[in-house]
């Protein structure tokens, strides 16, 4: 496929409904858009490769949906508001005209049914796999982003939604949690968060790590999800669907951490619909532990996939 | 090499000198910026691939550098301020640890050269060729930034440097226009911009293209590289050279359109030492097309690399 032709298609996708805040889309050297007044700015780039994120047999729609998703949940591991995003994507030797089209309207349904547009990108031919970068813009009230570096002593662990297993699907296509975050950092004060793309072991001894902090993870306490069973069962032999829900990552829930009063509030109505667990608390000790459920104590170990997000 | 080995290297690299408006630097789930009061966001993303968009042979300091110069060369056309850059780097199976840290500090070097801090990033693997994706920030006063679709009849068109030959060495090394863009910007009512990576032929129509208009380029008032003469001249059978300032692309020079007084002007004095020539005329007849030095005139067309951005 000719490049001008994609870039004339990605033009006609973008051309309908450009909101007022974008001065200038698609088709110049730069986007150009109105800052909102009196915020900061949240900046994240993350990249999707073929082979690595995703397999090779994976729909063109679930590659640039993820693409999307994925960005947009390290701005909700902010607490940030999406303001808007740009796509880069190389297209490999096998790409065809209409593969390039389908994912180019996957980023833009994505990006539209998530909130943020794409104002703007680059599409390049490439030797190599599918790759497709993603630099996603968001906002918050200034000092308000929340960072891995601020969990308390005597704070509660807490987790969106229910983890583990994510490679039977749900990493195609779950909703990054946006709205779940603006609502929690509405109503608490939110010391510490995360987003769970590593893995729950790894993501919290992040949080344990840049806070300076211990950290006692239950075992009982943390959601498992029905993904993560069915993965175990599958297993040959069985190990544990707890490991799944610990160590598989690409869950893309929020860890965070807040005061004990304040979890409670959090857990007993969940946010925005999805429910929250209470799954730990924060320790001046300098270990991190996991308690299993005979009251037995194992160290917290990073187990999940390393990630590579600097 | 093991990522979290290659973040530690990174936040060491970003970690001495942050500058006060970087609120959260590398190393959380995103960064955060205090935005510039009143004024607008110049956003735009570029990929370099490997194989693509330089050999294999390159070295890291130069792939590191040109995805950053490239990327604000982008930043540049629109006349816009950089503020911070986010890079994702997808590095292939023969790359091993030294490569990539050799990619990471070119890349850190380049920035802080430039201009504009690295604030975030990504690091992946990939079975593909080194991928390097740079997403670039700038900011400009309300409704400032330089479009392609300005230009008005009547207007000269102007550009910095000189053109072809950039694959002997130059697309590699090249200093993006940012200061030459901003003092130009100050002097003068700036009609229409743009970069030129895929060649003054190309990048021109884009201009007459996107403005509606018709354009003149004198032969003989293009400035010809010594590039472009030398590449010339080992070609078999020689063509011209001026078929290769033309043509030839990345060569990230200015093409600008301003009225002819200030044309006069900048012409006379060069941008921050850089030499402006000036090398046609906006029309308003819808032909676009180049004397030669004997009076006869052939239609411009695009022929440099197809660049494909979006």
């Amino acid at each position: 496929m000719a490049e001008l032709d994609l870039i004339q298609f990605i033009r006609n996708l973008a051309g309908h409904a450009a909101p007022d805040w974008l001065k200038v889309g698609i088709g110049d050297d730069a986007a150009v858009v109105a800052a909102p007044a009196g915020r900061e700015l949240v900046v994240t780039t993350d990249m999707l490769i073929e082979g690595t994120h995703f397999r090779p047999d994976a729909a063109a729609e679930q590659i640039g949906y993820k693409a999307m998703a994925r960005c947009l949940s390290d701005l909700a591991a902010m607490a940030a508001r999406p303001l808007c995003t740009v796509a880069a994507v190389a297209f490999g030797p096998a790409g065809d005209a209409e593969t390039a089209r389908r994912i180019s309207r996957a980023l833009w349904d994505a990006a539209e049914r998530l909130g943020t547009p794409i104002v703007g990108g680059d599409v390049s031919s490439s030797s190599g796999p599918l790759n497709v970068s993603v630099t996603a813009l968001g906002t918050v009230a200034p000092g308000r982003a929340i960072l891995r570096s601020g969990a308390l002593p005597g704070d509660a662990v807490c987790v969106t939604g229910r983890l583990g297993g994510s490679l039977r699907g749900r990493h195609l296509t779950f909703v990054p949690r946006i709205v779940e975050a603006q609502e929690l950092a509405e109503r608490c004060e939110v010391h510490a968060m995360i987003d769970v793309s590593d893995g729950l072991s790894t993501d919290a001894l992040h949080i344990a790590e840049e806070s300076s902090v211990g950290l006692i993870l239950r075992a009982d306490a943390i959601p498992v999800s029905d993904d993560a069973v069915a993965m175990d069962r599958e297993a040959d032999p069985p190990d544990c669907p707890l490991r799944h829900a610990l160590d598989d990552g690409e869950d893309y829930e929020l860890v965070f951490c807040v005061s004990k009063q304040d979890a409670g509030s959090v857990a007993a109505t969940g946010l925005a619909g999805t429910p929250v667990s209470i799954i730990g608390a924060v320790t001046s000790e300098p270990d991190r532990f996991l308690v299993l459920p005979d009251g037995s104590r194992e160290p917290l170990r990073s187990g999940g996939w390393e990630h590579q997000t600097a």
